[in-house]
């Protein structure tokens, strides 16, 4: 049996909401003439790079709303969006601030706070995190960030910097994902990890291999059923 | 007319908790032989003098949990406690986890919630924050610190550092406090400013006076007359 967790901490884009639905929906509404699941695709494809390019030390920490941002100006035009001006480019980034949890979010973080520290641990910004807690009413005990680390995920100071704050010893966290390369970071600095399936993370158009992986500490359907496990 | 704030960001010991009273509460209970009042103020005293070490860059930042805990130390000999062991003493500077929220305070939150985006803007670390809103409930949509900032209130990255984190121009942000000095240094770097009447902050026995003072935009008796006067 491990060691019961005293803090669990959250990845939230794909874990915790729905980055991919929620792109779709809006951009479905504003911009119908453009193929919405191809748009969102190419948006988040442009993620994992902008990070690099801060992770490497090329350049100084960004908030992740600046990276956003970045990748939007330069897809907008392959989608026939270059006309778009500054008000309309920001509101549209800060789409990012209002995705939709996914159904069992909610009610799975209220069951799990009874008992447990939550906390989110994102790449997202902390202004980008706390405007998505308010708006989709995700109860964070505490809204942690790259942004606090000046780092990013998969960044091991990030994890190391979320136990500090608690004063928890690697093993007393958490960390809940639905991507093995965060939970295999986590790990490799001592936290405990839980996979949550999300098989739709990129649309159902793009469903998503979520068979159990050796090395996690839980394999969960949802947020729901990682409660249900953890005795919540 | 002030602009309408966005974002209210609030000092806590003394404003949304209550130390004095917290603390005279357990020490009552677990040293019936002290002076609990006298301990209350002696504990709190250190408080300026340990941040001030930080803040004039003759040590580097330390969390405000190892500051209690260094003052704490210093003080029980003189109160007959010289003789608490580790596990007592480290129990003792967690009290500071679990301070009372003032009547008003959960209350008045909630509705100010409704309207703003709510944050805390402590000298307290993350996790004493993020146990303390825990414990006594406080609503917050975010929990900041000068854990974040590195640096101690009144230093103004602090409360710069607030307003950037929600791309927000400092009159944007409203400081909530019961200290003048506080609401100065906020004031300072163009944060509106609201004073907080907390006659008892320092106990019974030391009323303080809370006659308003120019400057402050607003002047409120507790946190629901605020939510009152900011119509929500």
């Amino acid at each position: 049996m491990p060691t019961a967790p005293r803090v669990l901490v959250f990845d939230i884009f794909g874990t915790v909401v729905d980055w991919h639905g929620s792109i779709v929906r809006e951009m479905t509404v504003a911009h119908p003439q453009v193929d919405a699941d191809a748009f969102a695709l190419a948006w988040r494809a442009g993620y994992q790079p902008a990070m690099e390019a801060v992770r490497s030390g090329g350049r100084g920490f960004v908030k992740l709303d600046g990276l956003h941002r970045e990748i939007l100006d330069g897809i907008l035009p392959r989608f026939g969006l270059g006309h778009l001006g500054e008000a309309e480019r920001a509101g549209l980034n800060r789409l990012w601030h209002r995705l939709a949890a996914w159904p069992d979010s909610v009610a799975g973080l209220t069951r799990l706070k009874a008992r447990f520290t939550i906390c989110s641990l994102s790449n997202g910004n902390l202004g980008l995190l706390t405007d998505m807690a308010k708006h989709a009413g995700l109860p964070w005990d505490c809204v942690l960030s790259a942004e606090v680390f000046r780092a990013y995920k998969p960044d091991p100071r990030v994890y190391r910097g979320a136990a500090e704050v608690f004063d928890a010893d690697p093993a007393e966290v958490l960390m809940v994902a639905a991507h093995h390369d965060d939970l295999a970071a986590a790990r490799a600095t001592g936290l405990q990890t839980a996979y949550i399936e999300r098989p739709l993370e990129f649309g159902v158009a793009h469903p998503k291999d979520v068979s159990p992986r050796p090395g996690n500490t839980w394999h969960a359907r949802d947020l729901l059923d990682l409660a249900e496990q953890l005795g919540c």
